[in-house]
């Protein structure tokens, strides 16, 4: 398969964004956003949706010049409107704003409306913990989860989000949607040609599925927990309390009113509502770095049913991934994807994926 | 099976705190945290729970006299010391100073160690809902739950509680613990002699068991997700979120070095780390409690799988049995549970529950 170095897939990504009309500094961010993605593991965030920004970015439902602002403040709050900016623009905006208040109050929470998909809910909280700070995001999305006892979908795969920081550079990280799998995953097992587990998707006629391509199409996921008896209604309330955090604060549209899933939708902006938040570990007890350290090496140290597989501590597979990536310095792609990619960047003239011989 | 009528379920619990030693008003504000539970159909966490309190009285783990007190404070955050007090006493505390905190700063983020359990989690976002604002509780606990790949315990059921006020009076309540399943619905299927799905607990082995009293015995609980191929690992991730709200920032125990669970543990206090934070909506977009109702319409007219179990919104449940339950105006309980509890009101003194004729 294709590999394509670090400085190479951001080259590529910032010339698509800015060759679509987005300011240099702003396609610069949105890309170190999406590289994130891929140099974690987290493909599907990656160079993978670049398609979905330009896209948004040509039929106007984002603007790439857009300039978020605060609508109203407090010691420890603000009410932005995104503007439907990029999704870097009002995560870097918002995250820089709730930094501030963290530091001046303790806490600073964030809500905005008016914005477009912001890629990893990590990579925003992570933007907290490196300055010594818990950070944590959160954002609606298209209806794609199914309720428990539903037939339709009304919720999102609405993640969470959180980073701590610990001693010596360390850090807890929690990254997760409220749905049991996310749809990118279901993807990579038709790529394998493999079936899925129960309790991930619903087919057709509203009853589990094990078939991949079915649960792709169908598109109804499960919150995570999975059905009623395996408590699947705690994913669905994780979904509602993000969307209290996101829509219900911003007035951004609520999931169940958000545009269909779709990588070239006409439906317009589809006002998404996000949350940022961080709190400052410093305004409680001493030490906060050293507790966080002991419950990570508490946790890789606990004996492992399979010793092949070592318990990983929250944030491990990520940190792990992005060594490796970093040591190798590159990133290998499906032949598709890139040539998915290049097809795009002609589009808005860039020139094509330059891979490693 | 006997009924008690609810200011006698009232009268019994608190006549009983008094007896071991706490005084009026905190008797009677734990009593009606325990009153709670039973009215909403948690009786895991109502009278059941009474000989915990009563045992950590008398025990000395528990100080009924004691007052938290705030050891350091900034607009938005409060670190407080709970003193080893009774659970309602600390929440209470924490709570109201979270409350003020929202009123003025937008966010109050309280976190407290020398905690002891404070009941379900619920109870105390309830307490900022009332006051039209997004209330947050979150506890962590004995170690009970396998983190994903692990042989061993090291995390709580630590739970997430959060309600959030709509319009009409209506609420969106969410309040689940980390596990798939709490122990007390374990307990539930050995007295009903049946058993557990598959997902919920493990065995000796560190294998899934569906044997209900087996689970008990071993008390190693699956996070929410249940195994990796599921998605267990975001229950393990949710618990550490909350680990470190609870005894990160305020310097209580972590689950790993919280003594084990027991109903007459002679280990001393505790020393549980809980977390309270409240968010006040007018910082943010008008029309909040409009757009959470909506959110609460919008889920409760969804199209059932089974036309006969109805799809209902995060707290819909506690709601229908506490309507049920308050105007039957008296709980039923297990005759055994009934005889327990007057062997505890005994050693203090107290007269036995009377029982509706």
């Amino acid at each position: 398969m294709p590999e394509v170095r670090l400085e190479e897939v951001q080259r590529f990504m910032e010339d698509c964004l800015r060759g679509a009309g987005a300011p240099v500094a702003e396609a610069k961010a949105h890309a170190e956003l999406l590289l994130h993605a891929d140099v974690t593991g987290h493909y599907s965030h990656g160079l993978n949706r670049l398609e979905l920004y330009i896209n948004d970015i040509k039929s106007g439902a984002t603007d790439p010049n857009a300039k978020p602002v605060i609508l109203k403040e407090s010691a420890a709050t603000a009410w932005v409107d995104g503007g439907n900016a990029l999704g870097a623009t009002v995560g870097n905006f918002c995250m820089d704003v709730a930094i501030r208040k963290a530091k001046e109050s303790g806490v600073g929470w964030v809500s905005a409306k008016g914005c477009n998909h912001f890629g990893m809910a990590g990579w925003w909280a992570l933007k907290a913990e490196r300055q010594g700070l818990i950070g944590m995001a959160f954002t609606n999305s298209s209806p794609i989860m199914v309720p428990t006892r539903s037939k339709e979908r009304a919720c999102g795969t609405n993640p969470v989000a959180m980073f701590a920081p610990a001693a010596d550079g360390d850090s807890l990280g929690v990254d997760m949607a409220s749905t049991t799998a996310a749809m990118g995953k279901i993807e990579v097992q038709i790529h394998k040609g493999e079936s899925i587990p129960h309790g991930w998707a619903l087919g057709p006629d509203g009853k589990t599925t094990s078939d991949a391509q079915l649960a792709f199409n169908t598109g109804h996921l499960l919150p995570l927990g999975g059905f009623e008896q395996t408590s699947g209604y705690k994913g669905f309330c994780l979904s509602a309390m993000i969307e209290v955090f996101c829509s219900g604060l911003s007035g951004a549209n609520a999931t169940h009113n958000i545009r269909g899933w779709a990588l070239d939708s006409k439906e317009g902006p589809p006002n998404l509502g996000q949350c940022f938040a961080v709190i400052n570990p410093e305004c409680f007890a001493p030490g906060f770095a050293e507790r966080v350290a002991d419950c990570l090496r508490t946790y890789r140290n606990l004996q492992p049913v399979d010793p092949s597989l070592p318990v990983l501590a929250p944030g491990d597979k990520e940190r792990i991934n992005a060594e490796k990536t970093k040591s190798r310095g590159t990133i290998v792609y499906a032949q598709r994807q890139v040539d998915v990619s290049n097809a795009v960047a002609a589009t808005v003239g860039v020139r094509p994926l330059q891979v490693v011989a």
